[in-house]
């Protein structure tokens, strides 16, 4: 249907990362965003911003920038990733009820539409806006609720048994909060929080400050 | 002391792209990754992270790559962060919880050596290996446990109060994983989790795998 040019895979790969760049600045309450900073924030060039986002015709203007409400919308659509998405968390502890009562999935468009356990005393009890179902209704209720994205919540030993029906019954990715590697086929995919990786991140920047004294 | 060239910032900026891209291959059971791999992670050219990382002299061998286990430790040294950093939760609500319990940063390098809370019935139990503290004590409880990092987890409203108390304090990094920006001068690092940026890259791969079939 589109006339425009295919954009090159690299092109693709790094627009999903100068979103999130775009996102933080937006959340520190910048309007416009310079290439030279979208650049810094992956290691890359000005000129190689510049390149990537006039593929779709987006030009900063001199000593101003772009404009980070606009180019936001415009990259989702490109990214194809500005729909809904219905979410289940497999596992109300700790982390699981934390997501449940997390404000920021519904601005984004991520509607947490059930969350399963196996404890008898919370299935039936309300967590933020669901209630919890049974683990042995999963099949069912993922068909139901038309499940997209599976937040991996379980303890460790049971995180690939769960994985597998969550496969089984349809979901397409995974968000793994467990600190095991789970194995989900080809067709899925998987993204892992893993919250030492944030911790490692803060102290490179404590490490590089020290550097810098 | 060293008589290496210095590094671009650049490079040093990519470094540590480069290291979470190797942890993830790490956790991913590879044994050599190749400069082409590491390049595709972060979207740049494979000759570029050649020449990165023969900045300090280690060369991937043709067709077979980096040592993923050799180059880890390597980039951690260069970067500093070979060391063992202090730590404390701040709010032990359910993601205080999780970290608290959390199995994966010790072998990192990094100790959790206390937690804080205002909630009197909470005071003075013990969370995984910490005894929790009162947040009245906090000033005295951050200089004598030699905390470098404070990890944020307090509710949202009294999220800049805790902040300020903690820079004051004398804490170097704040790891926050409340659902606002936290302000804490220039001097100390930031780094915020926002879980709905790990569900929107699961959806962009999800969105990514339709657009191939």
């Amino acid at each position: 249907m589109s006339e425009r040019p295919p954009i090159p895979r690299a092109t693709v790969k790094r627009l999903s990362l100068y979103l999130r760049g775009l996102e933080r600045h937006q959340a520190e309450g910048a309007v416009t965003v310079s290439s030279r900073t979208l650049g810094s924030d992956l290691g890359i060039t000005d000129a190689q911003v510049r390149r990537d986002l006039g593929y779709f015709g987006q030009f900063g203007q001199p000593g101003i920038g772009y404009s980070v409400d606009g180019l936001i919308p415009r990259i989702k659509s490109i990214l194809k990733i500005d729909r809904e998405w219905n979410a289940a968390v497999f596992g109300v502890g700790n982390i699981g009820r934390a997501l449940l009562n997390y404000p920021r999935f519904g601005p984004k468009g991520f509607h947490i539409a059930a969350a399963f356990d196996i404890n008898e005393s919370i299935i039936g009890t309300k967590v933020g806006a669901c209630q919890v179902c049974s683990l042995a209704d999963l099949e069912e209720q993922v068909l139901a609720a038309e499940i997209d994205i599976g937040i991996l919540c379980v303890p460790m030993p049971v995180a690939q048994e769960v994985a597998d029906r969550m496969v089984t019954a349809g979901i397409r990715g995974v968000l793994n909060f467990t600190p095991r590697r789970i194995d989900v086929g080809k067709d899925v995919d998987v993204v892992s929080v893993d919250f030492s990786r944030a911790l490692e991140q803060l102290a490179y920047q404590v490490a590089a400050a020290d550097g810098e004294d």
